[in-house]
């Protein structure tokens, strides 16, 4: 049970710190990690070189000592939390608690992660504990590397996006065309409605998504448009989707495009070459290649074929504007990355590969798997037809 | 368009500090209501003597210039963003983007919220602005008096959780019952099926939402277990449903609990226990009453029926073990606090009542309804029965 924390283990040591402090709610994919445990509400999560210390509230003290990863686990009553927030307020008292608690750790010197609440990291120093930002990630890098379990977990939402993918894909394949517009049973068919059917999918399946986008037309030209309204033939419509496994907590992530009907020359065009960078993507990846050098080919390939990037123009607002791809695990976008300066790659890692071409009088076109590292390569964590012509796969 | 926010620009000017930053996602809810936009990565809203100002990643810059409240929006692009990210690596790239921002518009000194990230914070100071943590909660206080279209916004969130609810409902009444356990449609129906359901009607109602709570039994003894297995007959069963409209972003919040057969005299008087300090508490609520002071009533009545709370217990794992209520609006927990220390109740505010005893050996009862406390006493924005015994409402 628990994560292997030797790394942030070394970097305390080697900061001559005396703990690691994690204050965030278990939706916190650092926390989750950390802990092993996941409650709505923030709670305390200290490393030390003797372990892990959890400091939860009575509320979920008794779910935390059978489930989280932890050495110890204290309640926060043990340090009359109530009675220090009822005489000095809510915020004062939850950081004299914190300090307690750490006090009985002999900890004086922690880091916190970039995001830790800057009100608990000035609070706490407030109290005399120094506190240093860890603006390396260590914890972020511990995650983008995967276990076997971890990998097994993401293919699992995966599979449950696939089935979430040819739900939509068939509601496209199967609805009446008249007057350019999509429709079934009878009513238009709208992004809305795809969308729900997805989150219908995906519910069964176990998973949550906050967001699903099913975008049509110039809608689809913006990447992070949800989209809207009745879906058309002969425009491109975009599918993303990126559920989270309500059980493990690890997300999956997919895009594909479909046309209904015949699309323009042009269109037609992207979909080739956003199909021809992303093979070259996915050919490029393998241990020691950077995230920089993956998204680089990407680009070499979409500007050949006369399209900006933001290399050629960084203020493009068409054209391929975004990066080449992003870790995925207990969050949707973590470690590495496969854009400007992005990470040499490592296995176990699992990235998301997923160019794109963009124009509002076009249409949008994103074509997207997810991939583990591999001692040799890669493994395609996705196993899903890649085809602008939508097919009822139900 | 744009929310009031005198009192946060009295507060700069109170204390001499040119701006306040928000640096956050669009679901972090002061992010959401200080710029009138929603955006899945973080962005930057500052706020000034001369308005609103937004700094937003290309990918978001058309969408915020048509959709945001803000004066102005800007695209990092403009402060060569991707350069900077480049030959600085991506955090320093971004600080530097943000400082070049706040020296446009003439600020270099900000205040920030206390869950402003500590690297945002710590990093603006190593470039020379002077970052103060908001610790009064401005925002928070301007956000926990609702507009009348917020207070509709929330009240739509409600009726579609009414919705949701009466499915559970229904399916809980209409089961069958052998040896002790529920069955729906030949299978024991089980808390999974259920939430299943109910996620199923909020999404048809345009609704989302993390997490759903129906737990039978010694889970429902624990108010944060979500529930788990089949339901059983003569058990509580409670419900606890807090799904947030996608469009709005507001919140809606309900528990109820039943009891399939009859229910033990033990728990029977929990219930009417639990009722009785519900109605209690309603009664107090109107203007100028505290949050403590509800709060306080309602341990008085758990109290007198001989159960503990943790006013007289405060490490107690059975009896009253959480507060009366919270405020909700886009956030699930929000000011003003029903509990030690609560504020004063001012009309516009839109809180829970959810009072409840707990102990494993017996099972949970809740009962939740959610108000807005209008010049005179309140209005209650839930319109849904009362009672243990489940009854079909589809």
């Amino acid at each position: 049970m628990g994560n292997d924390l030797t790394a942030l283990a070394d970097y305390l040591a080697t900061n001559d710190l005396d703990g690691y402090l994690v204050d965030a709610a278990g939706e916190d994919a650092d926390q989750r990690y950390v802990s092993g445990f996941d409650a709505p509400d923030p709670y305390q999560t200290l490393v030390t070189e003797d372990g892990v210390h959890l400091l939860v509230s009575g509320l979920e003290y008794g779910r935390a000592e059978s489930e989280a990863a932890a050495d110890t686990v204290t309640n926060m009553a043990a340090y009359d939390a109530q009675e220090l927030r009822s005489e000095y307020g809510p915020r004062e008292g939850t950081l004299r608690t914190i300090a307690a608690f750490l006090d009985t750790h002999d900890v004086s010197s922690i880091a916190v992660p970039e995001h830790c609440p800057v009100g608990t990291a000035d609070g706490l120093r407030e109290h005399g504990i120094d506190v240093t930002v860890e603006t390396d990630d260590v914890v972020g890098e511990i995650r983008a590397t995967k276990t076997g379990a971890e990998i097994d977990a993401i293919h699992e939402t995966q599979a449950a996006n696939q089935r979430a993918m040819a739900v939509a894909e068939g509601l496209i394949a199967s609805a009446a065309v008249r007057d350019g517009v999509l429709y079934y049973e009878g009513e238009p068919l709208t992004s809305e409605r795809v969308t729900t059917e997805i989150e219908i999918t995906l519910l069964r399946e176990g998973c949550a998504l906050d967001e699903t986008i099913v975008a049509c037309g110039a809608d689809a030209a913006d990447p992070h448009d949800r989209g809207s309204g009745p879906l058309k033939a002969g425009e491109s419509i975009v599918i993303d989707i990126f559920p989270r496994d309500k059980e493990t907590g690890y997300f999956g992530d997919m895009t594909r495009t479909f046309v209904r009907g015949e699309p323009s020359d042009e269109l037609r065009r992207r979909y080739d070459v956003t199909y021809e960078a992303f093979e070259a993507a996915l050919d490029a990846i393998e241990p020691g290649v950077t995230g920089d050098e993956v998204h680089e080919i990407v680009c070499d390939v979409i500007e050949d074929a006369g399209y900006a990037t933001l290399r050629s123009d960084p203020e493009t607002d068409t054209g391929y504007i975004h990066g080449t791809g992003h870790g995925v695990g207990l969050d949707i976008h973590e470690g590495p990355r496969l854009s400007f300066g992005g990470e040499e790659l490592e296995p176990g890692h699992v990235v998301t590969v997923e160019p794109g071409i963009y124009d509002p009088e076009v249409g949008g076109v994103r074509i997207e798997d997810l991939v583990v590292v591999t001692e040799d390569g890669y493994e395609n964590l996705t196993d899903y037809p890649i085809d602008v012509e939508p097919e009822d796969r139900r």
